[in-house]
C-alpha cells in the first residue's frame, strides 16, 4: 500500500524550486487554509504552499518539480466541492488554477467550446450569452469547469442534457511524469481506442491535472415553461415521473422537495406551498412540443392525486418559481440558525426512489431535529442536508448513523453512494460495498499505473493505493 | 514491447486443459476460420481452437487456463465487426459467447435491462416488443451487445439517442487474472470513482472479456415521421443540419447519400431519387412536436435550395423509405458485381463535414471505379465503401491511397479515424496521429497494468504493448 511519505524537508525543497522556477508561490496560512476548505462541514486541510499555474506548461513545470521531491499535489479550481476534494490530506502543494480562466475557442456550428480548466460555469455562460448557445450543467454557479469534470458534476438539468460525462468532449491533462495528454479531438463521436475522456471525468484529480476542456454546448431553448404541484406522497410523485417518461415526455428539469424543505422554503422564500411533497417541473423546446409534454404531465398529475399545476411561462415568473428551489440551502440555514450544513447525495434506480426516500425519512424522524430532502427525481438522485449545531457534537453522531444507513440502503437498492457530489474522501469507505473488491482493485491498478507514488490528490477515492 | 510469444505447445496444452475442464471445444478448421473472419475484406485469422462459454464462471475458467499457458484469447460475439476485431492475429483460442444470449432482467420502470453479452440487438428488441421500450442503437441487426460495447458501436439513431457510450449502464467483465469486475450498479447517474464502464466501451476486448451488460432502454416513440429531399450540394445539406440543430430541432435520424450511392440505390431498390446528394430524415416524439420540428426543417430546406420534402408517415411508407437506406450495402454489391466491399468510416466536427466529404470526393474521382459515400450527418460521421475487384489488386492499392488521405484529412480537421466501426487492427497506424504519443502511451500504460502479458485480443489497437 502506497501512501505518500510526505517528507517535510523534501516538500520545502519543492516549494523552493517552484519559486526559483519563476512560479508564483504563496505560503501564508490564510491562503493555504482557504484552498484546503470547501463548502462542507469537513475541516480545512491546508497544503504547505499554493502555486499558481497560468498555462499547461506551468503545470508541467510544477509536476516535474513535485515529482522529483515526492511532493503531493492537490488541484484547486473554485473550492465549491461538497465532499472535501480539495483537502490537502497529505500536505504538499496546492495548484491553483483560477488564473487559467480563458475561453480558447467557441465553435458555434459544432456546438462546443474549448476552455481553460479554471473558468467558472457562470463565467462561461456569460461569455456565451450572444451565441444562442449555453453550457447546461448547473452545479454551483461558481464551480470551475475543471472541478466539475473531476467530480463528474451534474445538477437540475441532467435529466435533459446529461451530466459532465455526456458533456465533455476532451480534456488536456498533465500526468505525474510530465506527459501532456489530450484525450480526443473534437468529433462528436469516436470509436477510436480507450475513452480516456470519461476516465478523467470523475477521477477527482487523482490521475492528472486537468488544464483544458472541450465541452458540448446546447441551443438556448426557444420556449421554456415551468410549473409546480403538490402530491399526496413521494411515491405518487415518482410514479408520475416514470409514467411521463414512458409516454415520451422529455423533462428539462424535475425536482422534488419534501415537506420539511417546503416548510423552510415557505418561511425563507415567502412562498405559500402546501405542506406536502412537491415536484417542480421545467419543459423546453419549440412551443407546441412544450405544450404537448406539459399536457401529458397535467393529466398524469390528476391521476396521481396531485394539486393542479401552477404554471410559470415568462422569464420573471419562472425565475420566481425556481428561486424557491435555488434558495433551498439558504432556507436550510434559516431553518436551523447557527448550524453547519452536512449535505450529501445518493442515487438509486428510479423504481426504488420512493422506497429509498421513505425509509430514509423514517430514520430521520428518530432525530431530534428536522432534516430536509431535495431530489433530482428524473435521475433517481436525492440530497439530504443535516443542519448540525456545532455546539452539540452528539448531533453529528446521530446524523452519521442515519447517513450511513442511507448510503448503504442506496447501494443495496442497486444504486450509488453519490450521484453528483463525488466521493471526495469521506465516502471512500463505501466503495468496496458499491463495487466489490475486484472492481475497486482494478481502479487501484489504473491509479498505480499512472501515479505510482500516489502524489496526485492522495487520499481521495482510496485511503491508500 | 510485449507481443505474445505464442508457443504452440503451450497453446495445445491450454486447449487440452480446457477440454479436460469440461468446456466445449472445437478445433476443426472451418469452425476456427469462420470465427476469425468478419464482414470485411480482411483475411481470416483463425484461432487454434474455439471454446464456448455459457456463463461468467466458464469465462473465468477459460481465462485462468489460458493465462497459465500464456495462450492468447480473442472474444467472438457475432462476427459482424467491420475492422477485423475478431481476427486471432496471434492464434490462441477464441471464446465464443453466442450461447450467452439470455435477457436476465427487464426493469421497465428504470428504462434498463440486463443481458448476457452474446445476445444480438435484434433478439433483444424482439424480446422487448411488448414492453413499450426498445434498445435504439442500430448497428448491424445481428451484432451482439457485447461486441457493440467493445467497438463503441452506434448507427443511424445516435444523433437522437447517443452511441453505446451513452447507453451502457454497466458491464460485467472477466480480467486476465480471473477477477470478475462489475463496473457500476444500475443508478442512472453516479459520481462514484472511475468510470470503468466507459473504459470497457470501445476497448475492443483488450482489457477483459465482457459477459453481461446493462443497457438503457427508451420508450417506443408515440409518433414517427420520415422524409427525404435532394440538395444542390453536400454543403447545403450540412448547413441545414447545423441550422436546424441551432433552432432546437431534435432529429431522430439524419442520413446522407451522395450521388453515386443514389444512382446505385435507384437501380437496386427501385427508387426514383434525383441524381443529387440527399438527406433522409426521421423525427419522433409526441405528434405536435414531430410536426413542429419537421416544419422548421421544411423551411430551412427551402432556404438551402432543396427539393420539397417527400414525407412518409405510416409504418409501411417509412419502411419503404428507409429500405433504400438500409439496403445501401447490397446496392453497392449490385453496383459493381463480383467485387469485395472495403467499408470504413471517419468523423469530423460537423462544421468541417462538407469540406471533408468534398475533398474526399475529389480524390475518389481519380479512381477508375465509382465509390459511394453515406453519412450520419448529425454526428459528422461518414462512410465509404470501396468496391474492389479481387482480380485487380491494383484497385486495392489505388483505394488505399485515397483511404489513407481521407483518414489523415479527418484527423487534421480535428476529427477521428473512426466514428463507429472501431480501430480493430487495420487503423492502429493512425492512433499516434490522432492522439499523439503521450496519450497513446497512457492507453498502453492502462493495457499493461491490466493485461501485462498482452493475452487479451493482442494486436488490436496496439501492434504491441
Amino acid at each position: 500500500m502506497e501512501t505518500p511519505m510526505t517528507d517535510l524537508a523534501s516538500v520545502q525543497q519543492a516549494i523552493h524550486d517552484l519559486g526559483a522556477a519563476g512560479l508564483s508561490v504563496l505560503t501564508s496560512r490564510g491562503e493555504r487554509e482557504q484552498r484546503g476548505k470547501d463548502q462542507t462541514f469537513l475541516p480545512a486541510h491546508a497544503s504547505d504552499a499554493v502555486v499558481f499555474a497560468e498555462s499547461t506548461d506551468d503545470v508541467v513545470k510544477i509536476v516535474n518539480i513535485c515529482r522529483t521531491h515526492r511532493c503531493p499535489i492537490t488541484p484547486f479550481g473554485a473550492g465549491t466541492s461538497s465532499e472535501g476534494h480539495i483537502a490537502a490530506l497529505h500536505g504538499g502543494i496546492c495548484i491553483d488554477l483560477t488564473r487559467m480562466n480563458a475561453v480558447l475557442q467557441v465553435n458555434a456550428d459544432d456546438f462546443d467550446c474549448v476552455v481553460q480548466a479554471g473558468i467558472t460555469r457562470e463565467s462561461l455562460n456569460r461569455y456565451l450569452r450572444d451565441t444562442g448557445l449555453f453550457f447546461p450543467i448547473d452545479a454551483c454557479p461558481e464551480a470551475s469547469i475543471g472541478g466539475m469534470v473531476s467530480t463528474r458534476a451534474s445538477g437540475t438539468h441532467a435529466v435533459r442534457y446529461g451530466t459532465m460525462r455526456e458533456n465533455v468532449i476532451n480534456v488536456t491533462a498533465v500526468l505525474i511524469d510530465g506527459r501532456v495528454v489530450k484525450t480526443a479531438n473534437r468529433a462528436r463521436k469516436s470509436a477510436a481506442a480507450y475513452d480516456l475522456t470519461r476516465l478523467f471525468v470523475g477521477s477527482a484529480g487523482t490521475l492528472g491535472i486537468i488544464t483544458e476542456v472541450t465541452v458540448r454546448l446546447h441551443p438556448v431553448p426557444d420556449h421554456v415553461a415551468a410549473a409546480v404541484c403538490a402530491f399526496p406522497t413521494i411515491g405518487d410523485a415518482a410514479r408520475l415521473v416514470i409514467e411521463a417518461s414512458q409516454a415520451g415526455v422529455c423533462f428539462a428539469k424535475v425536482e422534488f422537495m419534501d415537506t420539511v424543505q417546503i416548510a423552510w422554503t415557505n418561511a425563507y422564500s415567502k412562498t405559500n406551498l402546501a405542506p406536502k411533497p412537491h415536484l417542480f417541473f421545467e419543459f423546453d423546446g419549440p412551443p407546441q412540443a412544450v405544450k404537448e409534454h406539459a399536457a401529458i404531465v397535467e393529466e398524469l398529475a390528476r391521476e396521481h392525486g396531485a394539486s393542479p399545476l401552477q404554471w410559470a411561462i415568462d422569464a420573471a415568473e419562472r425565475a420566481h418559481l425556481w428561486r424557491a428551489r435555488h434558495e433551498a440551502i439558504y432556507a436550510c440555514f434559516a431553518g436551523r440558525p447557527g448550524c453547519q450544513a452536512w449535505a450529501t447525495d445518493v442515487t438509486v434506480p428510479i423504481s426504488r426512489l420512493a422506497d429509498c426516500i421513505e425509509e430514509t425519512q423514517r430514520d430521520l424522524q428518530e432525530l431530534p431535529f428536522p432534516v430536509p430532502i431535495l431530489g433530482h427525481v428524473g435521475d433517481g438522485n436525492f440530497h439530504l442536508a443535516f443542519m448540525i449545531d456545532p455546539a452539540r457534537p452528539e448531533e453529528y453522531e446521530m446524523a452519521h448513523d442515519v447517513y450511513d444507513r442511507m448510503v448503504r440502503r442506496a447501494i443495496a437498492m442497486d444504486g450509488t453512494c453519490t450521484g453528483e457530489h463525488g466521493v471526495g474522501y469521506f465516502k471512500n469507505r463505501y466503495l468496496v460495498e458499491e463495487f466489490g473488491e475486484d472492481t475497486l482493485s482494478m481502479m487501484r491498478d489504473i491509479k498505480r499505473a499512472l501515479d505510482p507514488m500516489n502524489l496526485l490528490n492522495p487520499g481521495k477515492l482510496f485511503d491508500a493505493i
